[in-house]
């Protein structure tokens, strides 16, 4: 018995072929897995662009931030059934190294990444080890299990920083990445302030509840310290990527603040050690996830702390993957875009 | 009746007045000390070469890492007598501000430096408010006494890494300051290397028992790799504030390595914000010191867990302060230089 499957293969240079393909079955160890919906990631958006084609080649199915619904279980795999829903956390740590030994295979010097390194989920079937699994609740959709996966990029950056009931907060960066960032400081009881210069974005945010600034029209150090009484910002989340936040990120914070690098900067900006010094400052690099995130994650998206609605901006066929990526590209006022990919 | 004594006069310009004047007594809440020794701070070093005109002005007493014994105690004044050794936590926190309200009353917004801010103690006898006092012990020298300023530098840095026995440490310049660091790093059970180029300095390092390296003749980062099998260093600390430790301070963490920023970064550098999110990196500023570093360091210093003896590299008397300045500012082989002050 053979099974065809529909999938998306990267092929350089902003296209993609869509393909009927052979599916195969899970290994030992894996399971197979139909896929609901898979959303769009600013990386994947990076390997359609060229920007990472060293890394994913030309036979490449993108796809991470998936839900869906297991269809078939490998040898040896135990504690998960045909028909369980659930999302991946697309982590393989591979073989034993210095980052796996102290406990941080998240971020494993040999990690490889699923639908990036491996083939990922913008295919109706996909296989994947039975350890990377997580179970998504009764009363969370398939449609919102797809934000699982950046949601829990959010938890754990929120987690790292230690943040405490009634700090005052700043996430530079209202894309996807900052809006979830903003929404589970809040959930955790942060007062949060989100500094952006995408109009339709602090809309967007001041719609959720957000206090906003937009540093292009007001004096963003000003801002903050107004608010805080002179204090400066407790924690500071930097999800842009830009100098002008690196700069403002020093500059708001209050004595011992905690500044969680979120951002992934290509060059080496200029930052002001002086005032790590003066004002005792931490910054604290965060990667990915771990398995509690993802928990803390589902548990959030179930207790409705999220506002998926708000969140998911559109869903189109993965026969429309080619649209659904440029206009992701070109459209400023995208939030999250999702592939529907299966038929549940 | 009165008193007078002997006061070095900072006058700008690599200048010095030694003169008599007439000493003062204790206000409410002081006690008056007749100093034993005063070293000389880096910073006192930075304001001799006129980089500090505008905050200390040009009739100006340094000096802050000094040992003394109280000859006079002002009214309202408890718990101090005539006769007590003591050494001064030259921090007034000044003003109720948003630091201080934080408990960061050391890096209180208002805070006012004894020695640059204030009348410091290079003169025979120096009045100080009560609450910056801590007590020598009966074993340690008072000569030994005028390192615990500059050791509670190094304990505060130590003890805001979260060093725990057995951990790799770099050491990023082998300064007095980065020296102390790796005797309470290594006193804490730290596997200690020291980076340096300065020959002489590496020879005391090695003298002292520190693994050690100069980048300029090895390659630090294999170097760091090949002691710690792939792993990197776990605790980092930046005493020397040039770009190319910035580079390398990074390039040597492990994963969620904690890199402490002691250094005085007066240009902004080019920090490698990728490495701190792709290995989870956390910097972590310090600055001066708090009581409980002090009480450390008197306690270090007390069980003989730092070697005063190689640290203490000349003794002056204060009315040459002005050959031992100069020497101090042009003989790299310097290490800490202490001004004897008092005739005890």
């Amino acid at each position: 018995m053979s099974t065809t499957i529909t999938a998306a293969y990267y092929r350089g240079d902003k296209t993609f072929e869509v393909k009927e393909i052979e599916a195969q079955p899970p290994a030992a160890g894996e399971v197979q897995i139909e896929v609901a919906f898979c959303g769009i990631c600013g990386t994947d958006l990076h390997a359609y662009l060229g920007h990472m084609d060293g890394r994913v080649g030309f036979d490449r199915i993108l796809g991470h931030e998936m839900s869906g619904t297991i269809s078939a279980v490998g040898e040896g795999v135990e504690g998960w059934s045909e028909g369980d829903r659930v999302v991946v956390r697309p982590l393989d740590p591979g073989e034993d190294n210095p980052a796996t030994r102290r406990g941080h295979a998240h971020i494993s010097h040999n990690l490889k990444f699923l639908g990036l390194d491996s083939q990922g989920a913008m295919q109706q079937l996909w296989n994947v080890p039975a350890f990377t699994l997580h179970r998504i609740p009764e009363n969370v959709s398939l449609r919102d299990a797809a934000l699982i996966e950046p949601l829990a990029v959010a938890c754990h950056d929120v987690r790292l920083s230690g943040l405490q009931p009634g700090e005052d907060v700043l996430v530079i960066g209202g894309g996807p990445i900052g809006m979830l960032v903003a929404m589970v400081a809040k959930a955790a009881g942060g007062k949060v302030t989100i500094s952006e210069i995408n109009e339709t974005r602090l809309a967007l945010a001041e719609k959720l509840g957000f206090e906003t600034m937009n540093p292009l029209k007001v004096d963003p150090v000003a801002e903050i310290m107004k608010k805080t009484e002179d204090k400066g910002a407790d924690v500071i989340f930097e999800v842009s990527g830009v100098q002008p936040a690196v700069d403002l990120m020093t500059d708001v914070g209050a004595t011992r603040a905690r500044i969680v690098m979120v951002a992934i900067h290509a060059k080496k900006p200029e930052v002001d050690l002086f005032r790590f010094f003066w004002r005792e400052l931490k910054l604290i690099g965060a990667r990915v996830y771990e398995p509690e995130d993802y928990e803390k994650a589902i548990a959030s998206i179930a207790a409705g702390e999220i506002d998926a609605d708000a969140m998911i901006t559109d869903i189109r066929p993965l026969e429309n993957i080619s649209e659904a990526f440029e206009e992701l590209g070109s459209n400023p006022n995208s939030m999250k875009s999702l592939l529907k990919i299966g038929s549940n």
